[in-house]
């Protein structure tokens, strides 16, 4: 039997990012899984209007997306906890820089995505920002085949529904295949 | 060792979703996993032009967002295969209606969210439509203390790296608490 709930976003989970920017002239890393797909090579993060990082953002016009891996779930909590306006961020990852100067990012991190702003899109209570992926950057030994295995990015997943953070689990089967088997 | 492997979308995995909308006076679903929250009720889904189900989401100013188990993966995968201009997907599933009047939900899915329409996005290959969640219907075993257990929902996540299906692992801890075990 069906149940309304109300009006609940239930679209979990999501991955657990890490968004790196410079405030102040110094990187600075939030966690945010308000995140998604919206083209390609496009990213949006949702942050809320409150954040520390929001005008380090419009100030630079760059920041980096850092996938940070289940073995890091303890420093992204602190940084989704902790602001950069009560903390100095700065020092809890080492952080390196690629294309963007102004786009820190995260030597812990297995992947890193250097991202330029291209959009920002106004809620409520959110500044969503677009980014167009430049560069992306992995640790070596997730590549198979010059492509990355996501078993071993053992990424963390968000589900805002219960605030949890959840593990990845196995590959079930490739997509655009077997759907064919249900016929046409 | 890092290495550059381009401008690379590695923001994986995300929640594979059934996109439903009336097209042609008809319900029809669409398979999307270039998905994400854009803010408090707010869901983003992005749609290559190309496909059959964005007019339908023009005309009706709303859709719905399914989440399918991961015992639904070839209908599923249908779904993503096969356009609404060429096969008739109206009853791959069976179809329900709630609020709004106009955009078709699945009976067989776990989670529906029923959405209105309110912002389009354009970028150069896919129509981005921002929905807000009116209503969250689910299925009622998946609810402990009035919240949806993920591990009972077994959605499928879609990775673009590896273009795969990957199931949910296991919970790993609650976020907005560990991380103050690092201090401050």
């Amino acid at each position: 039997m069906k149940v309304n709930i109300g009006a609940v976003n239930a679209l979990d989970p999501l991955p657990t990012t890490l968004v790196g920017a410079k405030v102040g002239g110094k990187p600075n890393y939030l966690a945010i899984a308000w995140v998604g797909i919206v083209g390609r090579n496009r990213i949006s993060i949702a942050l809320n209007k409150e954040h520390y990082t929001n005008a380090g953002i419009r100030e630079n016009k760059c920041f980096s997306v850092n996938i940070p891996s289940e073995s890091l779930v303890e420093k992204t909590d602190y940084c989704g906890i902790y602001s950069g306006s009560e903390v100095d961020k700065s020092k809890v990852f080492v952080s390196y820089y690629g294309a963007l100067n102004d786009a820190p990012m995260i030597q812990e991190c297995i992947i890193n995505m250097e991202c330029r702003l291209i959009d920002t899109i106004d809620t409520p209570y959110h500044d969503v920002f677009v980014g167009e992926v430049v560069a992306t950057y992995c640790d070596e030994y997730v590549l198979v085949d010059g492509k990355i295995d996501l078993s071993r990015v053992k990424p963390i997943l968000y589900s805002t529904s219960d605030k949890g953070y959840w593990t990845l689990g196995e590959r079930l089967t490739s997509a655009w295949d077997i759907g064919k088997r249900w016929g046409k």
